[in-house]
C-alpha cells in the first residue's frame, strides 16, 4: 500500500481516526503484512527530530500569572506533556507525525478514574504541509506493538509453536491476535496474572469472542514458575515495578520464544540474563545514542524483516523479541490507518 | 461561558472542528463580546512555553537515512514545521493547545496551487491531559484576528464612525463584519487593492451578501491616497512586501481609527511614524523580551479592554492597533469554539 503515492491532499478532507476505527483498519492481520513489507524499505527513510519534554504546573499554581509558571512549578508538579515529531520525505511516503503525548500520574485518582496517560498523533503530508488526520495515539501505539510483537514471533519463534502464555492479560486481546496470526497452530493459550481473578476476566473475555467451532483451549495459571516451560511463545506484557524479574530463563523451554512488550525501556529487561545466554535477541529499534549499552541484542527487527541478520540458529535457540515503543514507526502505522481510511472512504463513494 | 467549568471529559468523545464548524461557531458578533469579557481575567492566566521551529528538508533530500537529514537541509530548504504550546491552569480555563504550524512558500506552484501555511490546533484539557479537540488552525487564527481587530475598532474608533475603508480584500469578509459588529453607523465601504480586479471582485461578493434592505454603498478605490482621507475606520489588511509604508499619516483624517492586520510583526508597521504622532497605538500583545522596543505604543488591547488604559484622548485623535497574531489568544479562541461546539452538541441531543 506504501508503494503507491497518497492522494493528492487538497481532495481529501482532515479526518479524525478515533479509537473503534484504529481497531476496524489495524487489525494484526492487516497490519503485520504491512510492517513486515515496508519496515526494511521505508524504516530507514523516517527520520526523528529532537522532541520536546514539558513539565505542566499541578492545579494548585493557577494564581500564576507571569509566562514562568511553566518553570516554577517543575520540581513540584508530576505532570507532563512531550512532543515528538517524526518525518519521511520519500516521495512514496510522504508523511510527518507529530505525537503530542500527556501523562497525569493522579488520574486514577478521579471518580471514575481517567488514564493516567493520553496521546494524540497529528499526519501531514510531509511534501506540502497538508494536514490529513489526527488519530488516536494511544490506540495506535497499542496496535503498532501488538502488530510487531506479532511480526517477531512470526520471524523468531518456532513454525510448530502450539502453547501461548501470556504474562499480564488485561486488555491485550490484540496481542494474542497477533501471536495467534503468526503461529496459526497455537492450541492452547494460558493466561497468568499475580492478579488470579484479572487472569480469569481475561480468559473469559477470550472465551467470548472464540468462534463455536475453535478447538482452541484457554487456562489460567496461579504459579508463573510451573507454567513457563510448558509454553512455546511466552509473551510478558507485564510492566515491571521492582528488580526482581519476571521471567527466569532457565525456566523457558528449549526453542520457545520470549516476547517483551511490556516495559518500554532498554533498561527494564523483565527477564533475567539466563536468556541471553540460550540463544538470540532482537529488540525493536536501537537508539543511536545508547547503542554501546546493547550488547547482548543481536540486531533490530528491521535487520530481521529485512534479511540483513538471521534470527533462530537451532531448533533449540531460546529467541527474544524486546519492544520499545519507537515512536518512528508509529508514522508506519498511522499511513497504513489513513491510506486504508481513504481507500475505504473512496470505495464507500462509488 | 468562560466562567462555567468545562464538561469533565471523560463524558465527551474527541471533536475535529473544521473551517465551516469554526466559522459558525465564531462569528464575530459572538466573539468580540466573549473576549471583551475574558481576555482581562483569563488572558493573564495563560502562558505560553518555549516552542519549537524546524527546517523540513526539501524532498531532493528523501535518500538521506540518517537521523540528521533535518540538520544537514538547514540551508537549501525553505519549508518548515514550527510548534506552540499555550497552557492555563486556571480552574474555570483548564485548557492547553499545541499549535502546529508548517509553511512550503513553494505550494503556490502546484496545480491547482495549494496554500503554503497549514496549521492545525490541538486542545487539551490541562488538569487531566484528556485531547478534546483539534482545529483547523488557518481559520481559528484568521477569526480570532477578525474578532481582536472588532474589538478594537469597538475601544478604539469613534462611535460616530460611518466610512470604512479595507486595504487588501480578497479572503476578509470576516474583518467587515467584525467592524461593522463595532460600528453598526458604517454605511459606506471603500475596498482598496493595488490589484483593481481584486478589489472589484470583493465588492461584487459583499453586496451579494448583503440583505436586499441594506442602506450599505459598497465602492472600490483606484489610488489609496484619494479616499485615505475619507474614512473614520482604515483596516490594513495588506502585507508590506517593501520597506514603503502602506499608509501614510498625514492624509489621514482626525479622529480616524487605523487598523493594521496585515504583517504580524511588530517590525512591520505597514504605516509610516507621522501616525504614532498623531494619537493613541496599542498593540495585540507585546512580546516580554522585545517590550523595550514598543515605546510608540501605549498598551496592549488586554489593558484596554480590562479598562487599565485610556484609549481615545480626544475626537481629534488618531487611534492604532496593531495585531500580531499572539499564539496565546488562540487558546481563549479554541475555549470558545469547543465550549460552543458542546453546549450545540448537547442542545441537538434534548
Amino acid at each position: 500500500m506504501a508503494s503507491q503515492p497518497p492522494p493528492f491532499p487538497s481532495n481529501q478532507s482532515f479526518v479524525h481516526l478515533d479509537s473503534l476505527s484504529l481497531n476496524m483498519l489495524l487489525s494484526p492481520d492487516r497490519l503485520m503484512p504491512h510492517l513486515l513489507a515496508y519496515l526494511p524499505t521505508l524504516g530507514p527513510s523516517i527520520y526523528s527530530v529532537p522532541g520536546l519534554f514539558y513539565k505542566l504546573p499541578s492545579p494548585s499554581s493557577t494564581t500564576t500569572t507571569s509566562s514562568t509558571a511553566a518553570e516554577s512549578s517543575t520540581t513540584t508538579s508530576p505532570n507532563s506533556l512531550s512532543l515528538k515529531t517524526c518525518c519521511s520525505t520519500n516521495p512514496s511516503f510522504p508523511y510527518l507525525s507529530v505525537r503530542m503525548k500527556t501523562e497525569f500520574p493522579s488520574n486514577s485518582s478521579f471518580l471514575p478514574p481517567l488514564p493516567g496517560m493520553h496521546c494524540v498523533v497529528s499526519l501531514f503530508h510531509s511534501l506540502t504541509g497538508v494536514p490529513l488526520a489526527s488519530l488516536n495515539g494511544a490506540s495506535l501505539a497499542y496496535l503498532r506493538l501488538s502488530a510487531l510483537s506479532g511480526l517477531a514471533s512470526d520471524l523468531l519463534s518456532l513454525p510448530s509453536s502450539t502453547t501461548l502464555l501470556i504474562i499480564g492479560s488485561c486488555e491485550y486481546a490484540h496481542l494474542v491476535t497477533a501471536h495467534r496470526t503468526a503461529r496459526p497452530s497455537i492450541n492452547r493459550i494460558i493466561v497468568y496474572n499475580p492478579n488470579f481473578s484479572k487472569a480469569q476476566d481475561f480468559v473469559c473475555e477470550l472465551c467470548l469472542r472464540e468462534p463455536e467451532s475453535s478447538t482452541v483451549i484457554f487456562d489460567y495459571a496461579k504459579d508463573l514458575d510451573q507454567v513457563i516451560g510448558m509454553a512455546d511463545i511466552v509473551c510478558c506484557a507485564a510492566y515491571r515495578t521492582t528488580n526482581v524479574p519476571i521471567v527466569k530463563g532457565k525456566l523457558l523451554k528449549a526453542g520457545a520464544h520470549l516476547d517483551l512488550v511490556g516495559s518500554l525501556t532498554y533498561e527494564m529487561k523483565e527477564c533475567d540474563d539466563d536468556v541471553f545466554s540460550r540463544g538470540r535477541a532482537f529488540v525493536e529499534e536501537i537508539a543511536m545514542n545508547e547503542a554501546g549499552k546493547f550488547v547482548d541484542f543481536a540486531g533490530t527487527l528491521t535487520e530481521l524483516a529485512g534479511g540483513k541478520m538471521q534470527g533462530r540458529k537451532t531448533y533449540d535457540d531460546v529467541t527474544l523479541f524486546k519492544a520499545v515503543g519507537s515512536a518512528r514507526f508509529d508514522l508506519l502505522v498511522a499511513q497504513f490507518a489513513y491510506e486504508s481510511h481513504i481507500k475505504l472512504s473512496n470505495f464507500a463513494l462509488v
